[in-house]
Formats: C-alpha cells, structure tokens, sequence
C-alpha cells in the first residue's frame, strides 16, 4: 500500500535542490517530532550521502538502488521501502520519475 | 517577510513534475480546506495556465512575470506576491530558482 497523503506535516516552504534540479524535495516535521521529506528523483543516476539513518518510501514510479561498494542493484517500487545506515553512501539508478518519502533518524 | 513554514497541512506525497521537471511542486490541503502547492522553477521561461486563480508567493529566489499579452515583465522575490486570473494563461522567466507558496482559489 502506498503513502498517498502525509496529515499534520509542517511543511518547510523552501525546496532542497540537489544535483541541478534530478532530486526536489520539501521537508516536513510531524506532530510526533519526527522529520521527514517528501521529493522526487528525474530520470538519473545519482550518489548520496546520508547523515541519520533513512528510509526511503516509494510512493509512485521505481528506482533501482545499492549501497556504495556493492555490486547488485535492488529496485524499488511504489509501495515498497528500502533502509540506508547512517554516514553512508548509496547510489539511485532512475528510469522514470522516483516519488518518495524519506524518513529521517 | 517570508513564509518560511506552513503548519497542519495535509501533503499529497506525489510530487507534480511539469517542463521535464524545471518546475516541481507538492500539493498541499490545510485545517481550513484551502488548497496550496510549494513548489521551486529552475532557471527557465515557462507558461503555465490557471484554472482557478493563483496567488503566487515567493520564499525565495525571484522571478519575473508576466499576463499572455502583455508586454512588461514585472518583478518578484522573496516576502512578494502576485495574482493571476482563472482561466488565464501567464509567463514566468526565472534566472535563479524561484521557491514559491501558489494560494488557489
């Protein structure tokens, strides 16, 4: 089951634009404290660096995704979640437009 | 003064991708039922038309604009607004990204 609507979000107006616009996000903090973004990745593959822990929440589209040093690609589908530790690096592999909610900490 | 949050807004996690993603934007429904987007326009001249009339405001960023036609651009940054018809059809011209809050209705 896909996230189609997030309630109770207090939205930062200003976007995060990263690597020339591929990656959009907003970030959201909910009444429980906790942080999150809503974004999408264009067409791209792209390398990414994380502080806390995420988990990536697909919501519409699909990426392939790996770890830095890995080999294997794994894909990710609406519906479906994939967790990075924190102070890592991984890579997403897009075809076509990847929606996601990432969920910090 | 800018709108940096907006507080107890339900977000539509799917992001609206338009100009092969030179302008991003997430729904947005608040407490009261009115209906927003923040979205950001990556350096580009684009031409959107409105179905009910916008309230454009920008967090960041600036942009100029203009109603299909006429001849002057007018300016816009961060703390202004502007205002567009319903069912019309207007220009903006972005040379760095505009971050905005579009008010419908």
């Amino acid at each position: 089951m896909t996230t189609d609507k997030i309630d109770g979000a207090t939205v930062t107006t200003q976007a995060n634009v990263y690597f020339d616009g591929r990656c959009v996000s907003h970030g959201l903090v909910l009444a429980d404290g906790s942080r999150k973004s809503v974004g999408v990745i264009l067409p791209s593959t792209l390398t990414f660096t994380t502080g806390a822990p995420e988990v990536m929440e697909c919501v519409a589209g699909s990426c392939e995704w790996r770890l830095a040093g890995t080999e294997a690609w794994a894909s990710s589908r609406a519906g479906e979640k994939f967790s990075v530790p924190g102070n890592a690096r991984f890579e997403i592999r897009v075809a076509q437009a990847y929606h996601y909610i990432c969920h910090f900490g």
